[in-house]
């Protein structure tokens, strides 16, 4: 075999999507091999899952320990590089900072922690191991969002006076609706889940994306979050005002009981001399307002885009590449930091992302459990 | 001549814009002729403006006595029966007042007053003589508007638990960085404009929208509105949350700092069944999503329409009809109540309409400056 | 009453929607009053008629003859100037031939006639005569098709190459399938309505439109039309193909059976520079298409459209006007004419464009019939 | 390693961007790994794109004859199963033929010869081996044109009575208009690329796909093609008449010179009872138009949809797929195809589609040369 990376998976094994998402993502730009893992709990499931991916057997591990103590005894260049964690939110902290100090560089999926606190710790402890830390925002891939991050950093839409994001989407609904499902569902079960469902799971996609295209810090919100019924503890819908610097004000909006709503993830950006917008659902358009100008339409693959937009474009224009792609290229990021290759700036989201994001995530329930008042973000 | 109504115009006269909508509007149905008014404050260019109309000069009046006194000692039948009120908002109220008072139907641009003050006043006024009093919200005629509402009210999205409304303009953009204009412009100038400006002028459409298509009404709002320069005294941008009753929240976005938007109101409502979503820009298209269903794309002019979404759609589908004929169809509504005809509930907004959106400015206000803290709508 | 253009109308009375269309766009611009005509054969029908439209009933008609002799005897300032001929098709020729040669103007509705050899006695009757004679090919009336009109012909899009419209509509389909409806509708009568169904409906429409945006004329056309029933004569779908000068080729496809297709009219025009689309379903929106830029969308009433097209607009960009203000703007036209105010090029479609037309469905048809075989448009 | 298909690989080395579609693409199922092959006609470059991709070495050869032997001596268990041929067109012939003389299965780009005649040697050598032999029109990978032609074949349309298919793309234009270019281009260089360049480009896409989406056959056509300059012997655009059985007709229209399209390949097709469309650049939407009810919108992943379209479709909806996708799921077909699952009907285009795209392009030149006349497709 060649010298592909060799990444290792925690979880995706079976039916899993986001498995599904992650491995293609790691095979498009010819950077990674899938060398190994614990795709689930019960080894004989997991081995059962390697001869499905058509993988060898011999490096699928038993649990994180034996993954851990194996791999680091196998010569440096043999062994598994970059370990990909997609198991259930509450194992993300301990398993990454687990993979972080056991040396290996980690691709996390969000919310990366549970609580603030233990990302907090995890970014500690990533900042002293020094190894690549991704958190696959995975919609910060797309060829028009990092279009738009260029076009807003470099000052197209002059300076900012309006951010507006949504994410709405509908698969809640029948679920807070049937009084048996809402209380047994593990999105609505703290325990498992965090002390949010909405934001913590779709809201921190829309806050990390403001904050990606815009270069721009929130400085406090006010949330008002929705929880439809009394004995349902988890918000499932919710409306948060940001405020960011020198009158720069925002809203953020996510649901999830917007009934018939797939996965409406839509940005928002006006300066004094520009606006911007981008729509998840379709991702190859990315639209310009200019003033006293026609509505520009910019798409992929076109030498009027940057290179780092460009370099997300496989194909020529007119072929459209939907999240597969966009996921692929923040592994072929990781790829590039791990590989020590000349990379564009945003190429991945790092742990400062992941870290932000838990950050708003208990700052918006704390907003609403005190009132929907103003509540800082961390710096 | 025939038997149209006989309208008179108020304001409207020259190169004015809202003259030519409300004029068009009037001739849509055959039932309204226009016969006299007072265009303008300076008698001679009124009655060069009626001659532009091609209209008789004799009865276009120096001012709104004379207008009163000389239409009152004509016969009934001769006399002009309603007024279209398109003067500067702050002429708005005494206008009104005068024509209720005077035996007049009046037809009222929006915001109705300056104040809720003189709307609470207004509506005294008018109910007293119960005359037809319409407030021109021209959005709520459009076919596809009263279509959503006739589906929301009669229940085909189930119980409603999520609102999302936004009107977003971008034209005060340039201006309010120009610091002479900023200072200049009546639009920006309370003591000609009222105590908003954002607000005021389009939050309110977007606020009689949402009562209007789901005929529930706002129990509480939370505004956080932006004046982006401190010598500025008027909200050029604003975000209210919305709370009805049991539950049901929602936000209402506006700006006219939105750069590059035109007129881009966006209603969507979501309920346990089904969501619906209509756009301004695009009125002849409703969207019906309903969980696992293809979306549906209901146009006008087709039978699966309610009869009063029907009725205001002139031609078979695919003619696009726009503003104009939305306007007309406000105006068709106004001139049945004028003949006593039956009409459908919702026609044209009435002084009610009119009152609540007074009503929601000042609290919108008022939210904002006691430091964005939740505001009751009064009853 | 003051000085409006008096205003004539054959048919269109009770619920004729060709009907609402004439008289709401003949409002438009405050140029004309209905004055009176021929709403109906029965004399009672058309005074009844009169009575709801509120117009007075002195100068309606038994018949035509009458028309002219009466009006003829009027004061020339008291007359009626233009009759609007909005009566069955095979009436236009000899109706508009009268009112030529009695002195009025014209506005035909299209098919001008029912055969080729009547349009060029009409036509000459017309020269003869020296009045405006306007064919409402109301399409050319929208703000963006004038601006596309004008782009093309100052040369936006280079040398045109490449020329592709469509108008799909589904309305017979459910006739077509049905035997005893084939046989008794009007419209698939060659004794009343000519010989061809589609294309002289609706094909006409979009020949026009080819030429009048982009100023070039059709030389030669090979015609594929469908009968879909050996009891059926009249095409109900066609596709034609089309020679211009100098390479240029181009295709013209029309159908009434394209099942749920509503009014789908749409034109694309690529030259060696650009390339233009435009749809009229969604008429205020205007594609240009440039090489290695992004997508514009040009919209109605930006500065950027032409004087022409700008004169098409009444109100500011975002609220939408549809197709009773583009008949609207031909009637200014035709308005402007009589006035013998300075009007733009191309404001109203005329005898020459009704005269292309019949000689496009005659050629269509004979192509069709002679095998598919190329057939020249004559000069 | 483990028990993937082993995936040889003739071209598509260096830059290519076929080359990434079929590695992407070969991955999305976990089915395939790219053991070897030819990737370049120099061998050294061939082992340094091996080394890019991360793939052993020992398994590159110089030459097909070599990489034929080689493999053959491999013990079956570990011998390259399928080769995709990915080399410039005139190699597709000789290549594919020998392959599949020797053993292999085929997935080979189209077009899949460049004269009929070899596609009917191919056809006969394939049919002789046994052996699997995929053309990939990738367009028909695409969940919602699975979805298209599960709908139409199960009658959802009713009776089809009028087709139209679009592929306009504008790449040509600045080249045809440059002398030099257009004389020295390959795809305009009938030697190597054919007798067709437009048609047989993106026409035989179009063309398959009409037959894919309703398994009907095209029976003759009439074209009329365009070269634009005497001194360019390919066509650069056209537009061919379709004659299907029983009265059903249709249109293909394909151009290189519609400048500014990307890849604007669009289908419709009508029945007696509904419509159908699709766009390939907006891939996720399938529109159906029923008379008298709403424009249904269907979309991938929803349960509306038939198993076909499901397995094309890794995420839930909302989550956009794209080009990638739709070969993968080719891909995904040819392993099915070759392990012997049981797949669905139609999940990759056979050599038989291979054959009827040459037949097509033979005969829509021969009908054009011979003066635009209607020309029979051979059974």
């Amino acid at each position: 075999m060649g010298k592909k990376i060799k990444l290792g998976i925690l979880g995706g094994g079976g039916d899993s999507l986001i498995g599904v998402l992650h491995r293609v993502a790691s095979s498009m730009f010819d950077k990674f091999e899938v060398a190994g893992g614990v795709f689930n709990t019960d080894i004989n499931e997991s081995l059962k899952f390697a001869e499905e991916l058509g993988i060898g057997t011999d490096r699928i591990y038993a649990n994180l320990d034996e993954f851990i103590e194996q791999e680091n005894k196998l010569p440096e260049e043999d062994r598994i590089q970059v370990v990909s964690v997609l198991t259930p939110n509450f194992l993300h902290f301990p398993m990454a900072k687990q993979l972080v100090e056991g040396g290996f560089h980690v691709i996390c999926e969000k919310p990366m922690t549970t609580t603030l606190e233990e990302a907090k710790i995890l970014k500690e402890a990533s900042d002293k191991a020094g190894k690549v830390f991704a958190v696959t925002y995975t919609y910060t891939g797309y060829p028009m969002v990092r279009q738009m991050r260029e076009m807003i950093t470099s000052g197209k839409l002059g300076k900012i006076q309006k951010i507006d994001v949504q994410y709405y989407q509908g698969w809640i609904n029948p679920i807070i609706h049937d009084k048996e499902q809402r209380n047994t569902i593990w999105r609505l079960d703290p325990e498992k889940s965090g002390i949010s469902c909405c934001i913590g799971d779709i809201g921190t996609h829309a806050y990390d994306m403001i904050e990606y295209v815009t270069g721009m810090e929130v400085k406090k919100i006010l949330a008002d979050l929705n929880y439809l019924y009394d004995d349902n503890q988890m918000d499932i819908d919710g409306t948060v005002l940001l405020r960011f610097e020198d009158k720069v004000k925002g809203v953020l909006r996510a649901s999830q009981i917007a009934t018939g709503e797939e996965n409406n993830f839509t940005v928002k950006v006006y300066g004094d001399k520009a606006g911007i917008k981008w729509e998840q659902e379709n991702p190859n358009y990315l639209y310009l307002l200019e003033e006293n100008k026609p509505l520009q339409v910019l798409k992929p693959g076109h030498a009027y885009n940057s290179d780092f937009s460009l370099s997300g474009t496989k194909l020529p224009p007119g072929h459209p590449e939907g999240i597969f792609d966009s996921m692929g290229n923040i592994y072929h990021g990781v790829a590039k930091a791990i590989l020590g290759v000349d990379a564009f700036d945003g190429e991945y989201p790092t742990i400062t992302d992941g870290l932000r994001g838990m950050n708003f995530i208990e700052k918006a329930v704390e907003s609403h459990k005190n009132g929907n008042v103003w509540t800082s973000i961390d710096e």
